[in-house]
Protein backbone atom coordinates (compact mmCIF):
# COMPACT_ATOMS: atom_id res chain seq x y z
CA UNK A 1 0.00 0.00 0.00
CA UNK A 2 3.18 2.67 0.81
CA UNK A 3 4.84 3.99 -1.81
CA UNK A 4 8.32 5.34 -0.64
CA UNK A 5 8.20 8.65 -2.69
CA UNK A 6 5.65 11.20 -1.30
CA UNK A 7 2.04 11.26 -3.00
CA UNK A 8 2.76 15.25 -4.91
CA UNK A 9 -0.51 16.81 -3.56
CA UNK A 10 -2.53 17.65 -6.95
CA UNK A 11 -3.14 13.48 -6.61
CA UNK A 12 -3.69 13.65 -3.42
CA UNK A 13 -6.40 16.08 -4.22
CA UNK A 14 -7.68 14.15 -6.95
CA UNK A 15 -7.60 10.90 -4.26
CA UNK A 16 -11.20 12.90 -2.97
CA UNK A 17 -12.38 13.39 -6.20
CA UNK A 18 -11.93 9.79 -6.91
CA UNK A 19 -13.77 8.77 -3.70
CA UNK A 20 -16.23 10.84 -3.89
CA UNK A 21 -17.54 9.18 -7.25
CA UNK A 22 -17.12 5.87 -6.24
CA UNK A 23 -19.02 6.37 -2.97
CA UNK A 24 -21.32 7.55 -5.35
CA UNK A 25 -21.84 4.56 -7.40
CA UNK A 26 -21.50 2.63 -4.59
CA UNK A 27 -24.47 4.07 -3.20
CA UNK A 28 -26.33 2.77 -6.38
CA UNK A 29 -25.51 -0.40 -6.24
CA UNK A 30 -22.32 -0.48 -8.93
CA UNK A 31 -19.22 -3.02 -8.21
CA UNK A 32 -17.21 -2.42 -10.98
CA UNK A 33 -15.95 0.27 -12.85
CA UNK A 34 -13.11 1.26 -15.78
CA UNK A 35 -10.50 3.92 -15.65
CA UNK A 36 -12.62 5.27 -18.78
CA UNK A 37 -15.68 5.62 -16.64
CA UNK A 38 -13.96 7.16 -13.78
CA UNK A 39 -11.70 9.22 -16.01
CA UNK A 40 -14.70 10.63 -17.99
CA UNK A 41 -17.15 11.07 -15.06
CA UNK A 42 -14.26 13.93 -13.95
CA UNK A 43 -13.04 14.75 -16.69
CA UNK A 44 -9.88 13.78 -16.88
CA UNK A 45 -7.75 11.49 -18.98
CA UNK A 46 -7.84 7.42 -18.60
CA UNK A 47 -3.84 7.63 -18.05
CA UNK A 48 -4.07 10.09 -15.37
CA UNK A 49 -6.77 7.98 -13.73
CA UNK A 50 -4.41 4.95 -14.08
CA UNK A 51 -1.50 6.70 -12.84
CA UNK A 52 -2.98 8.58 -9.85
CA UNK A 53 -4.10 5.21 -8.64
CA UNK A 54 -0.86 3.27 -9.34
CA UNK A 55 0.24 5.31 -6.57
CA UNK A 56 -1.10 3.16 -3.82
CA UNK A 57 -1.53 -0.10 -4.73
CA UNK A 58 -2.56 -1.58 -8.66
CA UNK A 59 -6.53 -2.05 -8.31
CA UNK A 60 -6.86 -2.60 -11.87
CA UNK A 61 -8.59 -6.02 -13.52
CA UNK A 62 -7.59 -5.99 -16.86
CA UNK A 63 -11.08 -5.71 -19.06
CA UNK A 64 -12.77 -4.78 -16.33
CA UNK A 65 -11.64 -1.72 -14.84
CA UNK A 66 -11.20 -1.22 -11.04
CA UNK A 67 -13.87 -3.01 -8.18
CA UNK A 68 -14.96 -0.31 -6.28
CA UNK A 69 -15.34 -2.15 -2.74
CA UNK A 70 -11.63 -2.47 -2.60
CA UNK A 71 -10.98 0.71 -4.07
CA UNK A 72 -12.96 2.75 -1.59
CA UNK A 73 -10.98 0.91 0.99
CA UNK A 74 -7.94 1.67 -0.05
CA UNK A 75 -8.95 4.70 -0.56
CA UNK A 76 -10.18 5.82 2.69
CA UNK A 77 -7.17 4.30 4.45
CA UNK A 78 -4.36 6.55 2.41
CA UNK A 79 -6.62 9.69 2.95
CA UNK A 80 -6.71 8.32 6.94
CA UNK A 81 -10.60 8.84 6.80
CA UNK A 82 -10.86 4.59 7.73
CA UNK A 83 -10.40 6.01 11.43
CA UNK A 84 -11.86 8.42 14.23
CA UNK A 85 -10.46 11.77 14.79
CA UNK A 86 -11.30 13.96 17.95
CA UNK A 87 -11.60 17.02 16.89
CA UNK A 88 -11.66 20.27 19.21
CA UNK A 89 -13.06 23.76 17.81
CA UNK A 90 -11.52 27.26 18.34
CA UNK A 91 -13.79 30.12 18.97
CA UNK A 92 -17.53 29.81 19.17
CA UNK A 93 -17.68 32.83 17.13
CA UNK A 94 -20.74 32.63 14.02
CA UNK A 95 -18.31 30.38 11.80
CA UNK A 96 -17.47 28.39 14.57
CA UNK A 97 -21.18 27.54 15.95
CA UNK A 98 -21.98 27.37 12.31
CA UNK A 99 -19.09 24.45 12.16
CA UNK A 100 -19.96 22.36 15.30
CA UNK A 101 -23.99 22.24 13.52
CA UNK A 102 -22.24 21.03 10.15
CA UNK A 103 -22.80 17.02 10.35
CA UNK A 104 -20.12 16.74 7.13
CA UNK A 105 -17.29 16.39 10.56
CA UNK A 106 -19.00 13.44 11.53
CA UNK A 107 -19.72 12.22 8.48
CA UNK A 108 -15.74 11.58 7.64
CA UNK A 109 -15.00 10.50 10.76
CA UNK A 110 -13.83 13.87 12.54
CA UNK A 111 -15.74 13.71 16.14
CA UNK A 112 -16.31 16.84 17.36
CA UNK A 113 -15.59 16.95 21.36
CA UNK A 114 -16.13 20.90 22.17
CA UNK A 115 -15.70 24.33 21.50
CA UNK A 116 -13.57 26.74 23.15
CA UNK A 117 -14.29 30.70 23.47
CA UNK A 118 -12.95 33.37 25.85
CA UNK A 119 -16.42 35.42 25.76
CA UNK A 120 -18.40 34.78 29.77
CA UNK A 121 -21.64 34.35 27.71
CA UNK A 122 -20.33 31.63 25.81
CA UNK A 123 -18.24 29.56 28.24
CA UNK A 124 -20.01 26.64 30.15
CA UNK A 125 -23.25 26.51 27.87
CA UNK A 126 -23.84 24.05 24.77
CA UNK A 127 -24.36 24.73 21.14
CA UNK A 128 -26.12 21.44 19.58
CA UNK A 129 -24.63 18.73 21.82
CA UNK A 130 -21.32 19.91 22.20
CA UNK A 131 -19.84 21.82 25.55
CA UNK A 132 -18.24 25.40 25.32
CA UNK A 133 -15.15 25.45 27.72
CA UNK A 134 -12.98 28.26 28.66
CA UNK A 135 -9.85 28.79 26.93
CA UNK A 136 -7.88 28.41 29.36
CA UNK A 137 -8.86 25.00 29.79
CA UNK A 138 -7.18 24.01 25.96
CA UNK A 139 -4.43 22.43 27.38
CA UNK A 140 -6.08 20.16 29.84
CA UNK A 141 -8.34 18.93 27.78
CA UNK A 142 -5.81 18.56 25.05
CA UNK A 143 -3.75 16.33 26.70
CA UNK A 144 -6.45 14.41 28.45
CA UNK A 145 -8.48 13.53 25.56
CA UNK A 146 -5.02 13.25 23.40
CA UNK A 147 -6.78 15.12 21.12
CA UNK A 148 -4.44 15.54 17.28
CA UNK A 149 -6.82 17.82 15.49
CA UNK A 150 -8.23 21.75 16.06
CA UNK A 151 -10.44 23.72 13.98
CA UNK A 152 -9.60 27.41 14.15
CA UNK A 153 -12.54 29.61 13.78
CA UNK A 154 -11.27 33.04 15.44
CA UNK A 155 -10.91 36.15 13.87
CA UNK A 156 -7.87 36.94 11.98
CA UNK A 157 -5.80 39.13 14.56
CA UNK A 158 -6.24 36.38 16.79
CA UNK A 159 -5.37 33.01 14.84
CA UNK A 160 -1.75 33.01 15.36
CA UNK A 161 -1.73 33.19 18.94
CA UNK A 162 -4.38 30.36 19.22
CA UNK A 163 -2.12 28.66 17.17
CA UNK A 164 0.75 28.68 19.07
CA UNK A 165 -1.43 27.41 21.86
CA UNK A 166 -2.25 24.35 19.94
CA UNK A 167 0.95 23.34 18.77
CA UNK A 168 2.13 23.46 22.58
CA UNK A 169 -0.44 21.82 23.78
CA UNK A 170 0.72 19.32 20.70
CA UNK A 171 -1.46 19.26 18.36
CA UNK A 172 -0.97 17.66 14.86
CA UNK A 173 -3.30 19.24 12.75
CA UNK A 174 -5.15 22.52 11.65
CA UNK A 175 -7.75 23.54 9.71
CA UNK A 176 -7.62 26.87 9.28
CA UNK A 177 -10.83 29.27 8.48
CA UNK A 178 -9.71 32.32 9.71
CA UNK A 179 -8.50 34.90 7.16
CA UNK A 180 -5.27 34.80 7.80
CA UNK A 181 -1.65 32.64 6.72
CA UNK A 182 -0.51 30.72 9.97
CA UNK A 183 3.12 29.93 10.83
CA UNK A 184 3.52 26.77 12.58
CA UNK A 185 5.92 23.49 13.34
CA UNK A 186 6.94 21.88 10.62
CA UNK A 187 5.34 18.64 11.97
CA UNK A 188 2.11 20.42 12.02
CA UNK A 189 -0.18 19.86 9.25
CA UNK A 190 -2.44 22.77 8.12
CA UNK A 191 -5.79 22.81 6.14
CA UNK A 192 -6.77 26.19 5.14
CA UNK A 193 -10.18 26.75 4.30
CA UNK A 194 -11.24 30.61 3.18
CA UNK A 195 -14.34 31.94 2.51
CA UNK A 196 -13.43 35.44 1.80
CA UNK A 197 -10.83 34.36 -0.98
CA UNK A 198 -13.65 31.51 -2.32
CA UNK A 199 -16.28 35.25 -2.55
CA UNK A 200 -13.59 37.40 -4.29
CA UNK A 201 -12.28 34.68 -6.82
CA UNK A 202 -15.70 34.47 -8.04
CA UNK A 203 -17.01 37.94 -8.10
CA UNK A 204 -13.58 38.15 -9.79
CA UNK A 205 -14.95 35.85 -12.57
CA UNK A 206 -18.33 37.41 -12.13
CA UNK A 207 -17.53 40.72 -13.24
CA UNK A 208 -15.31 39.64 -16.48
CA UNK A 209 -18.40 37.26 -17.26
CA UNK B 1 -6.67 49.41 -15.02
CA UNK B 2 -7.63 46.50 -17.91
CA UNK B 3 -4.99 44.68 -19.28
CA UNK B 4 -5.78 42.96 -22.53
CA UNK B 5 -4.61 39.27 -21.11
CA UNK B 6 -6.58 37.93 -18.96
CA UNK B 7 -5.17 38.20 -15.59
CA UNK B 8 -4.11 33.84 -14.18
CA UNK B 9 -5.96 32.57 -11.86
CA UNK B 10 -3.01 31.98 -9.37
CA UNK B 11 -2.67 35.85 -9.24
CA UNK B 12 -6.11 36.52 -8.96
CA UNK B 13 -5.74 33.87 -5.80
CA UNK B 14 -2.87 35.97 -4.65
CA UNK B 15 -4.71 39.19 -5.15
CA UNK B 16 -7.18 37.87 -2.27
CA UNK B 17 -3.83 37.83 -0.20
CA UNK B 18 -2.21 40.80 -0.81
CA UNK B 19 -5.54 42.64 -0.12
CA UNK B 20 -6.08 40.58 2.94
CA UNK B 21 -2.36 41.50 4.05
CA UNK B 22 -2.45 45.42 3.35
CA UNK B 23 -6.28 45.57 4.72
CA UNK B 24 -4.78 44.65 7.78
CA UNK B 25 -1.77 46.90 7.93
CA UNK B 26 -4.41 49.83 6.91
CA UNK B 27 -6.26 48.98 10.18
CA UNK B 28 -3.18 49.10 11.91
CA UNK B 29 -2.85 53.10 10.80
CA UNK B 30 0.15 52.13 8.23
CA UNK B 31 -0.24 53.95 4.74
CA UNK B 32 2.79 52.84 2.90
CA UNK B 33 4.36 49.68 2.76
CA UNK B 34 7.25 48.52 0.07
CA UNK B 35 7.19 45.07 -2.65
CA UNK B 36 9.67 43.56 -0.19
CA UNK B 37 7.74 43.70 3.22
CA UNK B 38 4.66 42.45 1.34
CA UNK B 39 6.64 40.22 -0.33
CA UNK B 40 8.13 38.94 3.07
CA UNK B 41 5.06 38.92 5.03
CA UNK B 42 3.00 36.41 2.60
CA UNK B 43 6.53 34.03 2.37
CA UNK B 44 6.30 35.26 -1.72
CA UNK B 45 9.82 36.68 -3.60
CA UNK B 46 9.65 40.67 -4.31
CA UNK B 47 9.42 40.07 -7.95
CA UNK B 48 6.33 37.89 -8.07
CA UNK B 49 4.64 40.71 -5.61
CA UNK B 50 5.76 43.51 -8.36
CA UNK B 51 5.17 41.44 -11.49
CA UNK B 52 1.13 40.16 -9.58
CA UNK B 53 0.45 43.76 -8.90
CA UNK B 54 1.94 45.40 -12.46
CA UNK B 55 -1.29 43.12 -14.38
CA UNK B 56 -3.85 45.53 -13.05
CA UNK B 57 -2.01 48.95 -12.72
CA UNK B 58 1.19 50.33 -11.25
CA UNK B 59 1.07 51.58 -7.70
CA UNK B 60 4.83 51.22 -6.67
CA UNK B 61 6.16 54.78 -5.85
CA UNK B 62 10.19 54.34 -6.34
CA UNK B 63 12.31 54.17 -3.28
CA UNK B 64 8.36 54.40 -1.02
CA UNK B 65 6.52 51.55 -2.17
CA UNK B 66 2.61 51.36 -2.26
CA UNK B 67 0.33 53.63 -1.19
CA UNK B 68 -1.89 51.38 0.71
CA UNK B 69 -5.18 53.00 0.62
CA UNK B 70 -5.09 53.21 -3.35
CA UNK B 71 -3.94 49.86 -3.46
CA UNK B 72 -7.10 48.73 -1.50
CA UNK B 73 -9.34 50.76 -3.52
CA UNK B 74 -7.60 48.86 -6.90
CA UNK B 75 -7.33 45.41 -5.18
CA UNK B 76 -11.26 45.66 -4.15
CA UNK B 77 -12.03 46.88 -7.74
CA UNK B 78 -10.37 44.39 -9.87
CA UNK B 79 -11.52 41.22 -6.96
CA UNK B 80 -15.20 43.06 -7.41
CA UNK B 81 -15.60 43.26 -4.12
CA UNK B 82 -16.05 47.42 -4.39
CA UNK B 83 -19.99 46.94 -4.85
CA UNK B 84 -22.82 44.83 -3.54
CA UNK B 85 -24.03 41.26 -4.80
CA UNK B 86 -27.34 40.08 -3.90
CA UNK B 87 -27.25 36.33 -3.05
CA UNK B 88 -29.54 33.60 -2.54
CA UNK B 89 -28.98 30.48 -0.83
CA UNK B 90 -30.48 27.03 -2.16
CA UNK B 91 -31.11 24.76 0.66
CA UNK B 92 -31.65 25.47 4.52
CA UNK B 93 -30.12 22.17 5.86
CA UNK B 94 -27.04 22.14 8.30
CA UNK B 95 -24.08 24.13 6.09
CA UNK B 96 -27.40 26.19 4.29
CA UNK B 97 -28.22 27.45 7.83
CA UNK B 98 -24.66 27.92 8.75
CA UNK B 99 -23.70 29.61 6.24
CA UNK B 100 -27.00 32.07 6.41
CA UNK B 101 -25.35 32.81 9.77
CA UNK B 102 -21.90 33.48 8.41
CA UNK B 103 -21.29 37.06 8.58
CA UNK B 104 -18.35 37.43 6.36
CA UNK B 105 -20.50 37.10 3.47
CA UNK B 106 -21.73 40.49 4.46
CA UNK B 107 -17.96 41.66 4.98
CA UNK B 108 -17.00 40.90 1.77
CA UNK B 109 -20.24 42.41 0.06
CA UNK B 110 -22.48 39.59 -0.30
CA UNK B 111 -26.01 40.73 1.00
CA UNK B 112 -27.85 37.34 1.26
CA UNK B 113 -31.53 37.74 0.71
CA UNK B 114 -32.76 34.48 1.63
CA UNK B 115 -32.65 31.02 1.13
CA UNK B 116 -34.59 28.13 -0.73
CA UNK B 117 -35.51 24.43 0.15
CA UNK B 118 -38.29 22.03 -0.80
CA UNK B 119 -38.83 20.72 3.00
CA UNK B 120 -42.20 22.05 4.08
CA UNK B 121 -41.38 22.70 7.86
CA UNK B 122 -38.58 25.04 7.05
CA UNK B 123 -40.44 27.43 4.17
CA UNK B 124 -41.68 30.35 5.39
CA UNK B 125 -39.46 30.42 8.42
CA UNK B 126 -36.97 32.55 8.74
CA UNK B 127 -32.98 31.58 9.77
CA UNK B 128 -31.41 35.07 11.75
CA UNK B 129 -33.02 37.54 9.37
CA UNK B 130 -33.55 36.07 6.06
CA UNK B 131 -36.42 34.37 4.41
CA UNK B 132 -36.86 30.36 3.65
CA UNK B 133 -39.10 30.50 0.32
CA UNK B 134 -40.02 27.42 -1.12
CA UNK B 135 -37.81 26.29 -4.24
CA UNK B 136 -40.70 26.88 -6.65
CA UNK B 137 -40.44 31.05 -6.00
CA UNK B 138 -36.56 30.43 -7.45
CA UNK B 139 -37.36 31.39 -11.07
CA UNK B 140 -39.79 34.25 -9.52
CA UNK B 141 -37.23 35.75 -6.93
CA UNK B 142 -34.53 35.87 -8.84
CA UNK B 143 -35.89 37.50 -11.58
CA UNK B 144 -37.85 39.98 -9.24
CA UNK B 145 -34.55 41.03 -7.46
CA UNK B 146 -31.78 40.41 -10.35
CA UNK B 147 -30.10 38.19 -8.25
CA UNK B 148 -27.00 37.50 -9.92
CA UNK B 149 -25.73 35.31 -7.67
CA UNK B 150 -26.50 31.90 -5.55
CA UNK B 151 -24.84 30.00 -3.29
CA UNK B 152 -25.25 25.86 -3.38
CA UNK B 153 -25.68 23.77 0.12
CA UNK B 154 -28.13 21.25 -1.43
CA UNK B 155 -26.90 17.50 -0.35
CA UNK B 156 -24.50 16.08 -3.62
CA UNK B 157 -27.45 14.19 -5.33
CA UNK B 158 -29.31 17.11 -5.92
CA UNK B 159 -26.54 19.99 -6.76
CA UNK B 160 -26.77 19.29 -10.41
CA UNK B 161 -30.77 19.58 -11.16
CA UNK B 162 -30.84 22.63 -8.61
CA UNK B 163 -27.47 24.33 -10.82
CA UNK B 164 -29.51 23.34 -13.91
CA UNK B 165 -32.56 25.33 -12.38
CA UNK B 166 -30.74 28.49 -11.41
CA UNK B 167 -28.43 28.63 -15.20
CA UNK B 168 -32.26 28.57 -16.73
CA UNK B 169 -32.85 31.62 -14.17
CA UNK B 170 -30.09 33.45 -15.56
CA UNK B 171 -27.43 33.48 -12.34
CA UNK B 172 -24.59 34.37 -13.64
CA UNK B 173 -22.37 32.98 -10.70
CA UNK B 174 -22.31 30.15 -8.02
CA UNK B 175 -20.69 28.89 -4.77
CA UNK B 176 -20.73 25.30 -4.75
CA UNK B 177 -20.79 23.90 -1.25
CA UNK B 178 -21.77 20.55 -2.45
CA UNK B 179 -19.54 17.61 -2.76
CA UNK B 180 -19.87 16.64 -6.09
CA UNK B 181 -18.88 18.79 -9.54
CA UNK B 182 -20.50 20.69 -11.59
CA UNK B 183 -21.47 21.07 -15.01
CA UNK B 184 -22.61 24.69 -15.82
CA UNK B 185 -23.18 26.75 -18.91
CA UNK B 186 -19.61 28.88 -19.98
CA UNK B 187 -21.41 31.78 -18.68
CA UNK B 188 -22.08 31.02 -15.09
CA UNK B 189 -19.04 31.22 -13.15
CA UNK B 190 -18.66 28.47 -10.54
CA UNK B 191 -16.43 28.43 -6.74
CA UNK B 192 -16.20 25.26 -5.27
CA UNK B 193 -15.65 25.11 -1.69
CA UNK B 194 -14.79 21.64 -0.58
CA UNK B 195 -15.27 21.25 2.87
CA UNK B 196 -15.35 16.82 2.82
CA UNK B 197 -12.08 17.68 0.32
CA UNK B 198 -10.55 19.69 3.02
CA UNK B 199 -10.48 17.74 5.82
CA UNK B 200 -9.59 14.25 3.60
CA UNK B 201 -6.32 16.40 2.88
CA UNK B 202 -5.41 17.31 6.29
CA UNK B 203 -5.67 13.73 7.64
CA UNK B 204 -3.50 12.62 4.96
CA UNK B 205 -1.10 14.55 5.56
CA UNK B 206 -1.88 13.97 9.59
CA UNK B 207 -1.55 10.18 8.81
CA UNK B 208 2.05 10.71 7.35
CA UNK B 209 3.48 12.86 10.28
Amino acid sequence: MKNAQPIPAPVVARLSLYLRQVEHLARQGRTKISSRELAQSLQFTDAKVRKDLAWFGHFGLPGVGYRIDPLIEALRHVLGTDRTWDVVVVGAGDLGRALLRYRGFRRKGFRVLGAFDVAPNKVGKKIGDVPVWNFSQLPEVIRTHKVKLAVVAVPAEAAQAVVDKLCKCGIKGILNFAATSLQTAPHVAVGQVDLAASLEQLSFQMVRK
